[in-house]
């Protein structure tokens, strides 16, 4: 699958790109500055031993075609500025995966505070600037970067993914499904968002407590998860975690 | 451990008061009609093999002294007025487990929706009624009513506790480590509670999307939760989970 990631020279965007390319993916990362989208490339690819491309954020959006993922990774202080600048580039009907948690270090604030933004949740928000056209998912709020960056180790940690498109859904699902041990949650509509978002603020406030770097979070009550299989989700298959 | 289990004739309160009965400790339950209150520990006395009692609210509480519990599991929209009725009745410096989501179903919404209360959360609400005096913890959001009933099978899911005060979240957690299957974690400060309570209904969410009852939370990154183990923790053990 074509994958482009917007902030992609960031902690969670670049982990994000290695664990995508690693997985078989053709992976674009994108930067504010297209020579640092180069570079962070190189760099990965050197990490993964496949190749990656860079460039600059919208170049890397408008890349992706309808059959595409455009994951938007980056802090919710550039969230509104950074979709601004890749609206035009975004293909329609796309599938947009936005990983962005409004945590209050936004506006000077603490990793375990979180802002409520206008919309109700930076996906919600994503989606208000981008307009009809590009279909949104929420998803990798309990994914701590760390975890991404480590290739030799399973992700021990759901993806819980919110979407108002069940195509848009199972795509981003089934492309997360190859990143070992990660598996993904159908958690309902975008706007399930605005309680999964702050999940990020959660689980930093763990890892305080506790004095780790990782902690994530694994839903119980069935032992598979992925598409909830109901005819409305189309004819795709199950989860491989 | 003296425990009283106010608004303990609803599903969650009456599953909470028979885990903790069976756990070996003494339970009150509490409603806002003594006879009713009464009556529901008479069933659960059935239920469990081991004597519960049943009082009316005010009575329940008062009768914790400093080193019980008093835990709150009633529906938001009943929330404050059930506060301000206990809120004599509770001893200075006793421990209060506030177990309430907003969910918005409290003003004809959906369970799957929630309110911000005024305070931030549910659990800050009860701490501004009852003033300064008892020490407020959040917790069991993310436990079914039907897991606790189910007394048979062990609970699969996690209780993420949130205090200000860590003795008072310790002797919550201690009680609740009784319960099997069940284990706590530190997630911070009661103002986490903002981030925690909505996990009720992310729950719902799930739950409605895969045609399931009781999905949980399980937190990862570490092999035991519990206490912290900082000295500021006090000397008490992990947790049994």
């Amino acid at each position: 699958m074509d994958v482009a990631v917007i902030g992609g020279t960031g902690a969670e965007g670049f982990g994000l790109a290695m664990r995508l390319a690693a997985a078989g993916h053709h992976v674009t990362i994108g930067s504010r500055d297209a020579g640092r989208g180069a570079e962070s490339a190189a760099k990965a690819s050197e990490l993964v031993g496949e190749a990656l491309d860079g460039t600059d954020n919208a170049s890397a959006a408008s890349g992706m075609g309808r059959d595409g993922v455009v994951a938007v990774t980056v802090p919710f202080e550039g969230h509104a500025e950074i979709y601004r600048s890749i609206k035009d580039a975004v293909p329609p009907g796309a599938v947009v995966l936005d990983a962005t948690s409004p945590l209050a270090t936004a506006v000077g604030g603490r990793p375990w505070q979180v802002l409520r933004p206008w919309h109700g949740s930076a996906a919600e928000q994503a989606k208000a600037i981008l307009g009809d056209g590009p279909r949104v998912v929420a998803g990798l709020h309990t994914i701590a970067a760390e975890a991404l960056q480590a290739l030799g180790h399973d992700v021990d940690s759901d993806v819980l993914l919110c979407a108002d498109d069940p195509e848009a859904k199972q795509r981003v699902g089934s492309l997360l499904d190859g990143i070992p041990g990660m598996r993904w949650v159908d958690c309902g509509r975008l706007e399930m968002a605005r309680v999964a978002e702050p999940l990020t603020a959660l689980l930093v406030s763990i890892n305080r407590t506790y004095k780790i770097k990782d902690s994530g979070f694994r839903i119980v009550g069935r032992d598979t998860w992925g598409s909830s299989g109901g005819p409305s989700e189309g004819s795709s298959g199950g989860p491989s975690g």
